[in-house]
């Protein structure tokens, strides 16, 4: 029933290559089926000016896509002079994410920015940037560690996230375009390793929703969260 | 407990003003606590560019906030040249909203616009102006179905927004800045008069949270959103 | 004649109601027939960097509309991107009004930000906000002597303004929209309590105007300040 | 008394030497003392859309200064990428001047833009530049009389303007740099040749100013306008 | 002597694996040493409006790199709102040059924009731009001769570009980032794959340079041309 | 043969008038023909933040172009708000040449800015901005020595460039605007008063070169140097 032929509950296939980008203090890239993400992790020795003298540190990021990620070219925000209200929305979202998996007063008074740029998309690019992200941290923060500028690990939890919707009437997980560009409610979440929540956003796109089918859809996301949190650790190990 | 006095489930005191704005097909000033939103419903003769041809309308939002509507005194967005990702995302969010309570073939090929420009922040500006926007909306359909305009209603159903959250550890309805800036979790949830969901956004301000915890802010704004589906009532007749 | 019936020398009907912006130290809704302005004072601790160390204060003023103020809906100033060269020539009017009749080494190093919102507009708003704005700036004065921060009061007198304009071949008092968009030559007049003039500008719309006729609208600007700063009068008492 | 030791109703020397842009239809480089402007003015064979189809034309004007006219180098406008409110409020006035110069129905539908560039500045630029930018408004009118692409003469007559203020507590014409910086009270009087008013502007930088003052300094203005359309004259003769 | 431990006449190694972007027409990841290229060429139907009606169609370029292509994070030129100087310099170039191996009326009416983003920097992204950008364009309009929208080829030759300087005082080719930022005299040579040359930019960093060290530096340029033009070969092959 | 009747190596006329902007420390208006460009040199007291302790100096460089320069008016850049790509590559140009010719160390912590704005432009506007651009540079420093604020002269040689191309087949000097729009290839050369080159850019507009008409190129080019270079020494005794 689906177009890629997947099962309801069935993960794209996922890959994350670690070590992409050789500047970087961390950079992975993540594929998730049709949907590649580079991530990469920048430490920077200063927080933000307003947590300066507060002995804690800060996580931000910053989403982007290559004008031809997408079926037909998109304008390319440099040139158009400005980002997006949905770039916007994206970056806000991860940077969100990943601070909520960190202990900021253990990461002390620094700041490390997350870039997550689409190379390729096919649905669920913010929910691979926030999984991929988390790899390009974890390793940015494991060199801290390393080099003891770092005496405990300010990393609480992995975070990963999927999207889930309802698609032709049945909840599916982790839709791609095909799906993504017909669904009628679609959401995406958010979670720890634990399974703890940490972003719900849902959205009707057609009829509205009901708790029932917000919990099934809950489900789907618990179960996909598992595998991306397993390829995470692969990944890193 | 809660700082204003409020009982854990109790809203704070509503008010909408409707006609404030002489020339708008639609207005209102919605005053919840200390949150005042002026709101306006614009009609455009023609959709947008995407919609030419279709027989569909649209329904957008803008949103802002005088540069005296809080504590200290903010930049004023047409100074310094954009709009920030957070007046981006709530402007979104005010548009998918009301959207969502519309058939748009109904509405035919013409456009809503409706402003939400916050005159006093207390917390929860974006809920009052999903609240008051659709009072603005409703009544410029009024003004469509008296001149003949329309001949079929396409609003389907009340759409109305509140904000829930954990507060000292327990779950609080509609919370006023002085909640909002401490809270663990918050949420917005906007749904129909029927009491469906239209949206769920969810955010772990500190420790991620558990479906339990998700149910009783829902349960919380069911409750919430009928009271405010019913002052909605009371300002359109 | 007037197509409002007024008389050729009558003022709208004023109204200011003080206190409604309550984070502000000093606000008003002005009301001047149909156009509306939403004035509010800030308080800023420092002075403009050109002016440290020199024991002098500042005023300054910035100005908006709401986009449907007027008849058809205006282009958000914040989502096009930059503040249009009639509302820059509109606040920097303001500003310089205002601090005309300031005694800025009385205030001392601090700056005092004036926002003028126009809710509504029926002609005239520049004048209304530039008298609507010395009430928030009377008042925020007042807060700052009630708190002993200043022990002179550096306001020197009333400032207030009003437009005058040659319509259908005669003087006319208080333009509003339908007499703005059609007369001949207009000015804007801003005085003192003790009558006094502040800024005059005066322009042919039309047929270039005499040093007679500019007298006539000077004799009905004088007249028409007095009732405006009654009205100021009034509102602060 | 005055820095330059001129009588206080005594213009600065006046040069205007015309074709000094080849490509342009009319141009000029005015010399009013050390106030030297380039004037040039392009014919578009379109007029604004606003006013297609009405039979009438347009003239505009757009206004700048080369970082260093000054006696400090200013920023490049096009770097910072705004033009300053000064810049604007300026070139709206030089536009609206011209304007009420020319029977807009004779023009015919299309629009003539005049370039006014501060090579160099003394005080009394936007006078410079209206006094120079009607002389080349009136060169490429002549081409177009010429060449029978205009049956009747659209400019209806001479338009010149010049500052005059309260200097040491004497009313003075022409102010120069120094001057203005220190004046009290001072203004911009745009006049035709028959000596009617199209535009003043006046405005107390110290104390309020009273109508006594305000009309020696339009006395003074006369007699000075008289001597920059006499320059005009013999400039385009 | 070098760095690298090259020769003074060596290129770095050379890949290019092409379809990396699986929307594109032409899509090539290039990596020359550590300097790593993701190009890819868009066909639009329509040329820019000035070929409009001409018959003749139009090859264009944008470049960007990633915040943390770099050794230290760039700020991102979405988010600051322009490209700078550099990057439209370098676009620029990019499309002069691959525009002049192109046909643009055995083109016919279309446009092919290349877009080439940086994903890691290491010297000479603007050539291997250009070698990665050809790689792109040369796949695309194999598309468009496999599908019979073109009936004759409008590629000319290869174009291929290297850069060589002058490095602790011997002339050397293909600078990575440690000699390119130490080079007394570097320059850019752009050729095609009959080795007649396209572009040649030689700038003096610290001395001026000769006409005999002219010749030398394109006498490396040629010979390594060569080998950047085999690489392609087998790239597309 | 050329449209002006110059003989293949032949420079257009020139002129420079020295000491035309009265504020500046260095300025002139050089003419090339019917290329008139204003050149000023303004000295700040500090060098840019980046060099900032290192006892070194800068000369940087931008350039513009009035909106009537050219043959049809072109939009102004400080309207448009940006520079083009073109300006940026132009003033990128234009002060890498003049800082070649410069010893940074002499110069010690101050920069030197040259303003380059195109009064009128008939090819070859760089070039001459350039050539002018040393004389105002040479003027200012000229001043610092003058004052003993300087006590050796950090200005190494003369620096001049100009164009050449391939027009109609053969190789010629100088370009105006009527041979640059129409030349296969065309270069622009900037040398040292000592015949050494500074950059050398070359392009393809056609067809593609060969490495003996670029020798060809650069002949014509070095006896066009000598003369500019004899234009500026007569300027600045």
């Amino acid at each position: 029933m689906r177009p890629s032929g997947r099962k309801l509950s069935e993960l794209r296939p996922i890959s994350i290559e670690t070590g992409v980008m050789g500047h970087a203090e961390g950079s992975c890239l993540i594929r998730v089926g049709g949907t590649h993400v580079l991530c990469s992790a920048s430490i920077e020795d200063k927080p933000p000016p307003f947590l300066r003298g507060t002995g804690q540190g800060w996580v931000t990021a910053e989403y982007g896509m290559l004008p031809r990620a997408t079926h037909s070219r998109n304008r390319r925000e440099a040139a158009s002079g400005k980002q997006s209200g949905r770039t916007q929305e994206i970056q806000r979202l991860i940077g969100r994410s990943l601070r909520a998996g960190v202990d900021r007063l253990a990461l002390g008074e620094r700041q490390i920015v997350i870039d997550c740029d689409v190379i390729q998309a096919d649905g669920g690019t913010r929910c691979a940037a926030i999984t991929g992200g988390w790899v390009a941290l974890r390793l940015a923060v494991n060199k801290l560690l390393a080099a003891r500028q770092l005496t405990s690990d300010p990393i609480l939890d992995h975070v990963a996230a999927v999207s889930c919707g309802i698609y032709a009437g049945q909840p599916v997980l982790d839709l791609d375009y095909a799906e993504d560009s017909e669904a009628g409610t679609d959401g995406n979440f958010v979670m720890t390793g634990a399974g703890r929540l940490i972003e719900v956003q849902m959205s009707a796109e057609g009829a509205a929703f009901t708790r029932a089918q917000m919990g099934e859809l809950l489900d789907l996301a618990e179960a996909g969260i598992a595998g991306l949190v397993e390829a995470q650790r692969a990944a890193v190990a």
